[in-house]
This record gives C-alpha cells, structure tokens and sequence, in this order.
C-alpha cells in the first residue's frame, strides 16, 4: 500500500493549493493541446521548446520522491492529483469532474485533438481509459469498491472529437463483485456502454467501508 | 470520412518533420511529468506558467484548422501524429512504439507519474487505453482491420509504474469480425489480458485491403 499518504494541511491552505495546482495544468494542458495541431515554421517551435525546457527545470528543482499517490487529509477529503482521469494537477487527464446524483455519477467536458484516435474521432483507448475511471468511481461511491476485474466496452458509433457526457452507476453486488454499468455520449447519442465488475481484494475484506472507500476505486 | 488527407511530401523533408515533431513532443512530456510530481513554491510556479504561456503562443500563431487526423503520404507512409496512443507530436501518447514481429506485434515504454491510477500503480483504464490500440494494429497489421466493437479487459494484478511491455496478436477472423488478444506485462508479470472485436464496417466491405489498412486501425 505504499503511496497511501497522510498528510494534515488546513483547509483554507488545500485550497488554495489546489487552486494554483489547476491554474498550473489548465495552461499545461493547453501546451499540450497547441502542440499536437502546431503548423509554425522550425524557428517557432525552437523558440517554444527553449521556454518549455525553462519551465520543467524549475518545476523539476523540488519533485516528490516518487508519483504522487493518494493523500488523505485530516478533514477527510482524498488527492489523487496524479490521476490520469481526474487527477487536478495532471495535464493528461480532460480532468473529468464527476457530479454526484445520488444514484449514479456523471461527468461533462471537452475531448480536443489530443485525445484523437481514427481521424476526428475520440481514440476507442480514451473512451475506454474515462469509462474505466467512472465505473470504478461509481461502485466506490455507492460503498461497494474493489480493484477492477474486468472491463467490457461495447462501441456503438465513433465518438466526435469536441463535448462528451459520461455516465456510471453501481448495477449489482453479488458477494465480492461490484458490477457497475456506464455509456460515454455525445450530441450524435451513446457512443459507448460499458460494464466493469470490480473485486474487493482479499486484504480488504475485513476493513470497514469508509477505510474501503480511501483505498479503492482510484482508476 | 473528413479528417483522412492526401500529401506529397519528400521523404527526407518528412524525416525531417518528424524529428523535430517528435523533439517537441518530448520535451512538453518530460514537463506534464514534472508537472505532476512538482513540490516548488508558488513562485516557482508561477514563472514557469509565464515560460509555458509563451511557449503556447508560439505554437499557436498558426494551426491546423481541426484535429491532426490520419495523413497519408505519397511514400505510402501514414502519418497519425495526434494519435493518443502512439502519435510521434502527441505528448499524452507514452508513446507506444510498435514493433513488427511478424505474426505479433509489442512494444516496451515506461509509464510514469502521469500515468496513475491507484497509488504507485498504472491507471486500469490507461492499460485499457493502450490495449485498445494495439489490438486495433495488430488486427490492421495482420490484414483484417476494422472499427473497435468490442473490448474485454482482464486484470490479473497491478501494473507497476515504470517499465511495461505490451504484446497483441490477431487471434482469429471470424466473417466481418477480426479477433485480436494481447497482455500488459512488468517484470513482476502478466497485469492484464485483453480480447478486442474488430468490425470491418458497411462501408469498407468492397473496397482492398491496402485501402483499408489506411483507414482502419487507428484506435
């Protein structure tokens, strides 16, 4: 379990963190999506490169010892900052921003030229990588988490580049499992639906749920 | 079929491009890494975000109307640089790097920070997303592409951040629907299976193969 960090930082100070943090991978994000559709000359790119290696250097001039884990504060709120799906300070990730509905957890954001698979379409390995994350958010948020098992995506057209809405419910419990369901959509209707059967691993089976709830269902 | 374009461009100007694509490509990797696993001041984060703004602008003086899309030289070559799996200008994409063995296909990239999931683990879905991909080539590759229809992964265990090998093979041709299988391995093992459903769509059914490995194949 290493990784499962502690920390103790006052509220008013987590926000604030968190702010910059996402002021810091909104721009980088931006970056990357610049670069992917760039059609400047050499001496343009040359330029921009010489500015991006000055930023990594001075981000690079304190790093963390190894990824950035999963943080638990004392208020009881979890960071996974580095989660390539909604990690806040991760410029891979859309971020997808789950909404809780009670019964289900749903999520709405743009997909740009960098999540591109077959020519203007969403990659099928994207539509999959966010619904792997939603479903497995949904059973933790419904008290049933696990590691997921197994993971079946059944496309139904391509998905646009440009607004997805996605969508995950916990379906069923049978003993260990958790079966979540989910659909990734757009303007055109359901893309994708996919089912996730996650496995509550042995270590966990006699934890209480909300120690549960920490451990699991980050991706 | 909007995004698929037709280029003439000389090989070694191509050679060229695609070295200082994939120079840039790179370099904004190493700082979404570095981005992730940051522990410098607000200060230094702030003049990094002024360095990365600039080099934003740079970038975007001139751009590609959309997305990178599929382009296709008179070389014969293939170019899918926005690709998110594989694409040589995409800094999401690790990038995997596919290596033709004949009757299988694999690739071996390390996974960092960026790529989390559970703590100090790969991201499932992130190993769903690269899975898709190389079940998609290895299918195009053996002359039986198609549209993802659908995929099924497998989790036998954890994939550790760092070095990953991914593996994919076509299994079988079953009518329209091409079969493909393949793992993601650490050296701690097999992580994950994955069996991907290939549909050769409605609209390709006439046309050669050669065409065909063109358009279909690319996540």
């Amino acid at each position: 379990m290493s990784g499962y960090i502690a920390e103790d930082i006052d509220v008013e100070e987590l926000r604030r963190r968190t702010e910059v943090a996402t002021g810091l991978a909104g721009r980088v994000r931006e970056l990357v999506a610049a670069t992917v559709v760039t059609d400047v000359d050499d001496h343009a790119i040359a330029a921009a490169q010489r500015h991006i290696e000055a930023a990594t250097a001075l981000l690079s001039q304190q790093r963390l010892p190894g990824s950035f884990g999963v943080r638990f504060n004392t208020d009881g709120t979890k960071r996974v900052w580095g989660n390539a799906v909604v990690g806040a300070r991760n410029p891979i990730a859309p971020p997808v921003q789950l909404v809780d509905e009670g019964d289900h957890l749903w999520a709405e954001f743009d997909l740009g030229p960098a999540y591109e698979g077959p020519a203007g379409l969403v990659h099928g390995g994207v539509v999959a990588m966010i619904l792997d994350q939603v479903l497995g958010s949904a059973a933790e948020h419904a008290g049933a988490p696990g590691m997921t098992g197994t993971l079946t995506i059944r496309y139904e057209q391509g998905t646009k580049l440009g607004p997805v809405r996605v969508e995950g419910r916990l379906d069923r419990v049978e003993g260990v499992k958790s079966i979540a369901v989910g659909t990734v959509s757009t303007p055109d209707g359901v893309c994708a639906r996919a089912e996730g059967i996650f496995i509550l691993p042995r270590w966990a089976r006699g934890e209480s749920s909300e120690r549960l709830r920490n451990s699991l269902g980050d991706g």
